[in-house]
């Protein structure tokens, strides 16, 4: 299993960052172990590593304040949101500050005109729905968690809705950034285009804080849409399912939300939430538009549907049945858990080609059963990409090995298949060695560039590369 | 006027790197005045900078070869695809190596089902698409010149389909590229979606050769829609046009393109095209989908429209009637020269957010005058990017010198605005003075990258950042 790697610790720049920091910052600095203890949690099977202090910053300048303490005692920096991240992203491996970003949790200008809006980092993507909801606007990424914005463009979320509306690298029209000297930039202007230089806004978005410290995300917004329909259809099989997923895509249809949950999902689905869905392989789907256009999909998905063997079609303009389905699928990877009570879930993230995606998923399905592995799936398969959440007791020594060649394997077979590790998750620090497979030579491009604007590697340290 | 810089030359690196070359390449390198001259064209008014040889490579390993050799010798390395970049990207100001693409011209894949493509550079967009229509795919990114994709990805290119289906950066899926000591990568893998790193892909579009040659892309394509309708509308004012715009991109409608001409374009086209519009502010609009869909988005435009006083409303689903509107529009350039025959057209390129439009177009209109300049303005309006032509004689000092306080202006309103001062030409040679107003020290991080992945400044260089 890939773990946590230890960095060497600066400890004296460390002891004299955080003297002065709290000077400055006073009882905004935390240095109780069960403050640090809580910053380095992730959801995820990565061993937690606490940073040394953690400081509530309230702005941009007193972020750029605790940039600068760092940077001239070459102490890691680590932002933090909602510490939803999978991959280790805000464990400490060298130690150093944790920047709790959720107060900085304004919605600075909503721009209905322009269909945009500018937040700072700790908004979470609920609280700017519930602000933005009697607007008749909504931010359409949705990665289950309710996570940070900031976080969310720190690691190119993206969730059930990426298949029309994009990733957060589709949704970021511009960011203020601290960067690793504490300058404080903007990569961009609030125009819907712009060819002026060199892209830092997508630069920026996915670097996991590698970088600099997102300050301010100015977001794309989506008109509410007139009309919202759900739906569900049951297949014989992994193989039917993708196929109507594959002909939905091909034949243009704007679906919203298209995800697989395989037999296991359905199983955890109807026992934790009182279901009584066939236990196949299920697609949940969801259109957007105009009252005649969303009739016009759900029924082309039908008939596609049909076409290859689907069964139990079920649709709805009801707002309470669509949100009781998806909050069985919101609720996805608790009830998974209730599989096998006790059991650590490890949760894949690999993205591949559409065409592709049939044998990907029934392959991950044959790997599992010969090494004897738990391991429902769900995908946003609009997209290619789905998870696997492996169940095994961490005590099982076998188990965990076995784990871990099932996690290399499906790695390995995604870039095979001319898709990639990480679809939505990141690198962090539990996909390292998987980002060189797939993009060879590319890494040390991507090693330069943070040499460059970090020289001293204090930014969110051992995160994408593992120094 | 912003002029064109010469930058010191490496004599002795580049009588080397061609002696080198030409064992190498044969007649393939051609370092005749007519040929050298051909590469340093620009339709603008930047003053040619001729490279001191021509290349023409035919795979990536060749291309590798020749920035090897560059490297080697410290001789830059210009590409070159059709010439139709408007801010002097394809001159050689230190000299160097203009590395003409036209012969990698092939389309590597067509992957229907995934809706993708893999091209070399030298493919140009309307080659690609009589390539893809009979698989009932398209290419919609349209910058009106019959560009090469590979300078398309390399100047972040847009044009009138970008307000539904994006830019360059929307539909690059990955690229691979001969970085500055000839290693080649591949940005990313062939799926939808990643997490994987930095976004290397949307690093190099963009970029403008700066800092690597890219070798080949892969493209996301669309379904031909089942009906296409195009309309057209007057208006009393730019402003009543304007809104017109804000409010059918506020409502949602998917409008394929919304372009806005001046009077004078009006009249220009009318001339041109023996057509016969009221010389009135004009909307051309296209809407693709279902027959329904279609119909619904058509008549919605037209309803918001005449809200505004909009008249003369035309919709056709005629494709000859069509594709004359538009044959029209994208004659506009070669249109409005006439309107003063002799004079030379420079072009800007702002683009600001949509509530920002309607002032900043009639108080383009309005400085215009003020200063005396004829200067027609037509406009990718559903994203707030229009262009000025300001038709001037290049004879006529005081005249250069107002048409130079006019595109300063305009750049300085438009960033006034939240706005850019390229939506899609790119920085080149001519806008790099405002590209640091508009961003500040951002520029000094986009030079550090350039720094780190070209620490030569071998890579077209004198581009972007004035060095």
């Amino acid at each position: 299993m890939v773990q946590s790697i230890d960095l060497p610790r600066n400890e004296s720049g460390i002891a004299t960052a955080l003297g002065v920091l709290k000077q400055q910052f006073g009882d905004r600095l935390h240095t109780g172990q069960a403050m640090r203890n809580q910053h380095a949690h992730t959801t995820t099977w990565i061993r937690p590593q606490a940073p040394d202090a953690v400081v509530f910053p309230r702005s941009t300048a007193e972020v750029s304040e605790i940039v600068k303490v760092c940077a001239t005692h070459k102490v890691p920096v680590i932002p933090f949101g909602t510490g939803t991240s999978l991959e280790g992203h805000v464990n400490a491996p060298a130690g150093g500050v944790s920047v709790d970003l959720t107060q900085m949790d304004a919605i600075l200008a909503v721009h209905a005109e322009d269909l945009d809006c500018v937040v700072q980092p700790g908004v979470t993507r609920e609280q700017l729905n519930t602000h933005l909801r009697d607007r008749g606007l909504f931010f359409p990424i949705d990665p289950g968690a309710n996570a940070s914005l900031g976080g969310m463009a720190s690691t190119r979320a993206s969730g059930t809705n990426a298949v029309r509306y994009g990733t957060m690298k589709d949704n970021v029209i511009a960011l203020e950034a601290v960067m690793a000297d504490g300058r404080i930039i903007r990569t961009a202007q609030r125009a819907k285009k712009t060819s002026a230089g060199y892209n830092m806004t997508q630069l920026l978005v996915g670097s996991e804080g590698t970088l600099g410290l997102i300050t301010e995300i100015t977001l794309k917004l989506q008109g509410i849409p007139e009309a919202i329909s759900a739906a569900r259809m049951s297949f014989p099989s992994i193989d039917a399912a993708c196929r109507a997923v594959m002909t939905t895509i091909q034949y243009g249809i704007p679906v919203a939300r298209i995800e697989l949950l395989d037999e296991l999902n359905v199983r955890a689905a109807n026992a934790y939430a009182g279901l009584a869905l066939p236990e196949v392989p299920l697609l949940l789907l969801e259109f957007h538009g105009s009252d005649q256009s969303v009739r016009e999909q759900t029924e082309m998905f039908a008939s596609i549907a049909e076409d290859v063997g689907g069964t139990d079609f079920e649709a709805t303009t009801s707002t309470e049945e669509r949100n009781k389905l998806w909050q069985a699928r919101h609720d996805l990877y608790w009830a998974t858990l209730q599989l096998r009570p006790g059991a650590q879930g490890i949760s894949t993230d690999v993205c591949v080609p559409i065409s592709r995606l049939a044998d990907a998923v029934t392959g991950a399905q044959a790997k599992a059963a010969e090494l004897d592995l738990l391991s429902p799936i769900v995908g946003h398969v609009g997209d290619g990409n789905f998870h696997c959440l492996v169940l095994i007791d961490m005590e099982d020594a076998d188990e965990v090995a076995r784990a871990e060649t099932f996690v290399a394997w499906l790695a390995d077979e995604a870039i095979a298949a001319e898709g990639t590790c990480t679809g939505e998750h990141g690198i962090g620090q539990g996909k390292m060695p998987y980002l060189v497979k797939e993009l060879g030579a590319t890494t040390e491009f991507m090693a330069a560039i943070k040499g460059a604007l970090d020289p001293q590697n204090i930014m969110n340290p051992g995160k994408i590369f593992s120094r």
